[in-house]
Order: structure tokens, then sequence, then C-alpha cells
């Protein structure tokens, strides 16, 4: 088992990487305020794991309640948010109740953001279970609900106490969420560190064919990528920006197509290629570059191009993203692999054009 | 003009009290992000004052959005929290927008937490309207809807950047809004400030006759002692606590009867006198004092006697309260007239001889 501490003053938390550790109640036991948890998780991953973690809560004498939302983005809504609050309410949870959110990406923003809210705030532990939700929303704290008009437009920054991230849950998870999950390991390598980003390109097809001792540094090399991050940009203001290479695009994606068409990271990884491609045209990349870029997101099985949504439409979508300020996109593109800057200053018309080469 | 400084570290912000501060923008703009803001009000408040502070601000160059929502304490729902954030969507507002609630409780509490949630926060401005949002909601930063099972169960606490209490907005108050406002007012002589008791005693016609110097000294001195309390204890694990004197029996009122029967400082004020009850049946307090606290309230037009709901249902309604830790009732209760205590030792026994005696 790996340990990385995510340093946030008072806030701060470790990560647990490593085999089994959803049968470890002793790692979460430090970490409760009382012996009363809610366990969050979804139709898909409850089946599969729930009763392992009951289990090795129970025998160590902690009371559990549980919930289980319907699977998939479509779901992140008030209306799924609201069962949670249901049941937390039914059951009689307490302020000084541990909720854990054992699932991916949508059960953590939706777990993370019921405790933020619950009571105005209840602990809260991640047992992440997709690569995506490992490597990304177990670090940093935000949680949230989409939307009609945008996604994750509704929520808060709000820190787990623990993160266990088991890599054995990886083994059930389909293929294609495997590849989303590598769209973010790949983004760190780029928008930060040039000599993992090396690593990837020698070991990719180790990560997809999941070799344990792979998965491990790459998810520990994540989330100490973003762990550094955070740190030093709880809020988002500056430098955290970064992170969002590729989504600002990745997120006109998925709104133009409706949630749950593609998946988060294979929006990602298209926007990724936006960005890169308006990076090349600012001259900041070479056509090399460019193809690196590619040839790592194809190996892992990854989207290179946005679908025909229209430019017009993809600028609209944009217009909405959280990253807009005094009306200025501010979009993260790469000065370099391995070098993500922060730039307010591309025309719409370049942008239209990195699109345009973008899509097919 | 008052100004009073709830001293929070890097969240700290002043409270402005005086006559005619709603007119007064360059108090506002110091605290803006950028000159963009979204107005929450209400359809009575809205009428009366929206159109001052819209052209107070825009005269100053601040462009202005504005929603304003069904009054009352029944529409403090997430059907009613979702028009806000329609509104913020439709109208492109951005995560440095600075979104001002101008009117009492519920639109406070509604425009905070639409704050603390829209993009993950954005900065926050209130203008409380009545006395109870001037001597209460506006120090402390605790924002929440209610749910079909308990009030105020989904917040999050979360810091003004500026209150503006403009003592003029309560001339068009109700009287029975004036009455509920001074509940909270008295209460904070209760717990911890016995002077500003005797004070009231000496005064309450003058609050209750509306006479601005009498109002803005209880606003102020009100302010102050709440401030000091979340400045103590920002969270509520602590003393805070003791800012809930009569609130754990007056929510139950408040359920019991469906939200919006009884108002909330009229709640508040037959839960004080169960928990003054209480405290006398501990040997706390003598009759003469239950006596001076049940006149001083009734001097303020304020019930005495909560409505007959039944013991057992007020208990039950208890049971859910967020005071709740480790299945016990952590009661406020008053050691003497001017000093809180919490309590989490009084017996269901105990605690039902007190609520029958307050009931009629």
């Amino acid at each position: 088992m790996r340990t990385l501490n995510v340093a946030l003053g008072d806030r701060a938390y470790p990560i647990h990487i490593g085999r089994g550790l959803l049968d470890r109640a002793d790692l979460v036991l430090p970490h409760l305020k009382t012996r009363r948890v809610a366990i969050v998780t979804n139709d898909v991953v409850g089946p599969l794991y729930l009763h392992r973690l009951c289990s090795a809560l129970e025998a160590a004498g902690v009371q559990v309640s549980a919930v289980s939302l319907p699977d998939g983005e479509a779901h992140k809504d008030w209306a799924t948010l609201n069962r949670i609050f249901d049941v937390l309410l039914a059951e009689r949870c307490e302020r000084s109740t541990t909720l854990i959110a054992l699932g991916g990406g949508v059960v953590g923003d939706m777990g993370g953001f019921a405790a933020a809210c619950y009571q105005r705030g209840m602990p809260f532990i991640q047992i992440p279970t997709t690569l995506l939700a490992q490597v990304d929303s177990s670090v940093g704290g935000k949680t949230a609900i989409n939307h009609p008009l945008g996604k994750n437009m509704i929520g808060a920054f709000y820190q787990p106490r623990l993160v266990l991230a088991d890599i054995e849950t990886l083994n059930t998870l389909p293929g294609r969420e495997l590849s989303a999950g590598l769209a973010e390991v790949i983004k760190y390598g780029l928008i930060r560190d040039a000599e993992f980003l090396g690593w990837l390109e020698g070991n990719l097809e180790r990560l997809v064919a999941r070799e344990p001792d792979a998965l491990a540094h790459a998810i520990e090399r994540s989330c100490r990528n973003k762990a550094e991050v955070v740190a030093a940009d709880e809020t988002e203001r500056g430098e955290r920006a970064l992170l969002n290479l590729g989504h600002t695009f990745g997120h006109a994606i998925e709104t133009g197509l409706g949630y749950g068409e593609w998946l988060h990271g294979e929006a990602v990884a298209a926007g990724t290629m936006m960005a890169v491609e308006l990076s090349r045209r600012l001259g900041w990349l070479s056509e090399v570059d460019v193809a690196r870029v590619a040839a790592l997101f194809e190996r892992a099985g990854l989207p290179v191009y946005g679908p025909k949504l229209g430019v017009e439409r993809y600028l609209d979508l944009m217009a909405h993203d959280k990253k807009v300020e005094a009306g200025r996109l501010r979009l993260i593109l790469l000065r370099s692999l391995g070098q993500g800057v922060i730039h307010a200053d591309a025309s719409p018309a370049e942008i239209s054009k990195a699109i345009e080469a973008r899509c097919r």
C-alpha cells in the first residue's frame, strides 16, 4: 500500500493506494467521528462491492446505512441528490455521521456535495472505484451536480477526510471507462510533468492491460501532481486552472451531445486535442508534438477528434463555462509538452479554427 | 451610521447599521469583484426597495440582474432555490458576479446558499430588511433550505463580504414580524448579556414604537453579541450552540404546525419559555426569573406558550434536530438570566414536563 498526503492545513487528508483496501476497516476507523456511517453508491458498483465494505465496517462495530443511486452522469441532478438526503433524514443520520462515497466520479461528486450540504456539513470519505475517480475527483474537494444549462454548475469545495483507492476494483471496470481515466492521467503529464509523460509513452500498454504495479504508479503520480496543484490553490484562483486542460472544450462536447453520450474522459481527450491544436497555431507546439499527444490518446483507446456540433455551437456552449471571467474565455493551453499555461487572449477566430481542425 | 466588524480572519466583514443605506452604492462598490451583481429579493420586499437599490448601483456603473422569489418560509425549498440558479445561468452570471440578498431571513438563507453553491461559490452581500434578519441571519454565515423532514437541513456555512442593515426598511415591516425579531434580540440578553437584558426591560416599548436610536442600539448590541460568539466558533462546535436557545423546541413547533403557520421568532419565544421552564425545574432559575422572561416576551407581543401538539410529537420532532449528537439531545438552557449552558443530560421525562407546562 502506498500513502500520499494531501497537504491542506487543518483539512489535510491521506490517500491510500493498494489492493484489497475495501476490506480494511482499520484504515477507516481512525477517521470516523462516531461509529455511524452512511454509504452512497450506485446500482452498478453496489452489487459488486457494497457488501464487502459493509461487512468489514459492521464487523468493526460501525452502524451502516446505505443508499444506491441510478448509474450515470444523466442522474447527477437535484432529484437524485435528494434521494441521499431522504435516506439520511429517514434513518436519522446526524451531523457527526460520516458519509462514504463508494463508486466513480458521479457518486463521489454527489456524495461529496450531499455531505457538504447535509446539516451544513458532515464528515466525508471517498472510496473511488474507477480510474478517473481515483486520479481526479479523489483529490481537490470539488463536488457538484449538473444544471440543465451547464455541467457541475451547482456544488461546493469540500474535502474528504480519507481516500481509499483500491486498485482491485479496477478489474471490473469496463475498458471504455479505463480509457476515460487514462485521459486525465495523460493530462498530468501534459500540464506539468514531462518525465511522467515520458514514462506514459513507454508504459501505456501496461496500464491498458491493468498491470497492478503500473496502475499503482500512475495513480500515485497523478494524485501527487494534482495534490501539489490543489495545495497551492485550493479554490481555483490560479494554477489549479491548469487541471482544466481540455475541459472547456470537453464540457461543450458533453453538453452539446447531452450528458452521458460521451464519457467525461473521452470528451477531455478530444477537447485536449483542440487545446493542443490551438497551442500549435500560437506557435508553442510543433506538428510532431501534436502527433505525439494524439498517438498517446489513441493508444489509450480515446477519441482525438470531437463531434461535428458546428463551431458556433461550441463557442456558445463554452461561453457558459465557469472559466469565463469578465466575459473572456480563459483557456488552458500548452507552452510545451509538460508545461500548461492559462491563456485569455485567444481570438474567437483562432479558437474556431482549432475546433474546426479537430472535429470529424 | 455605526459599523461593526465580524472578525473571521480572511473572511472578516463589516456590518453597517444606519438610515438610508439602500442608496449608498459607495458602501457596496469596494466589496465587488467585478461591476456585475445579481440581486435576489422577494415579491413583498422587491416592490418596496429593489428599484432604489438597482438605481443606486446602476448609477455607479454596475450591471444588475434581479430575481424575485415568492414570499415566505413555505418557499424555502429546492424548487425556489433553483429559480435563482436558472436566472444566474440564463443571464450568464459568472463566478465573480456578486449575489446580493435583499430581504428577510428566507431571502438571506436562500440567496446565501445559492451563492455558496453557484459555480462552487460566488461573492455574497446581505441587505437584510427585517429586524430578525438584521440581528440574526446577517451574522454567522448560516445558509440553508428546508427539507420536508426538517428545517434548514440542507445548507452551508458561507460568509457574506458585507452586510448593510438599513433601519428605515423596518418602517414597512408588519408589527408581527417586528415582534418576531425582538425574540432573537431578547435571546442575546438571556444567553450572555445580562446588562443588555436590563436595558431591554427598560426600553422595550421604544423598540416596539420603532424609535431609530433604540433600534440602532439593539441591532448593534445583538450583532456584536452574535459576532463574538461566531468568531470564537464559526462552525458551531461549542459556544455557538448557545445561540440556539429555544430553537430546538421552536423548530418542533414550526415543523409540527407546518412551516409558515407561526413565524420563526414566535416559535423561538415559546420554545425559549420551554427551555426557561426546564431550567427552573433543574433548580437554575426561580419562579420570578420565569415571570421576568415571560413578561419581556409579552411586552414584545410574542407568545409565551407553544401549541398543543402533544408531548410525544414534540419529542419526535426534536429527535430530528441538528443538535442531536450520539442520540442525545443537546439543549440550550439557562444557568441564570444572562448565562446560557449546553445541557445534554435532561431526561425525556423532565423535558416532557417542561413542554407540558408551556403548552396551551
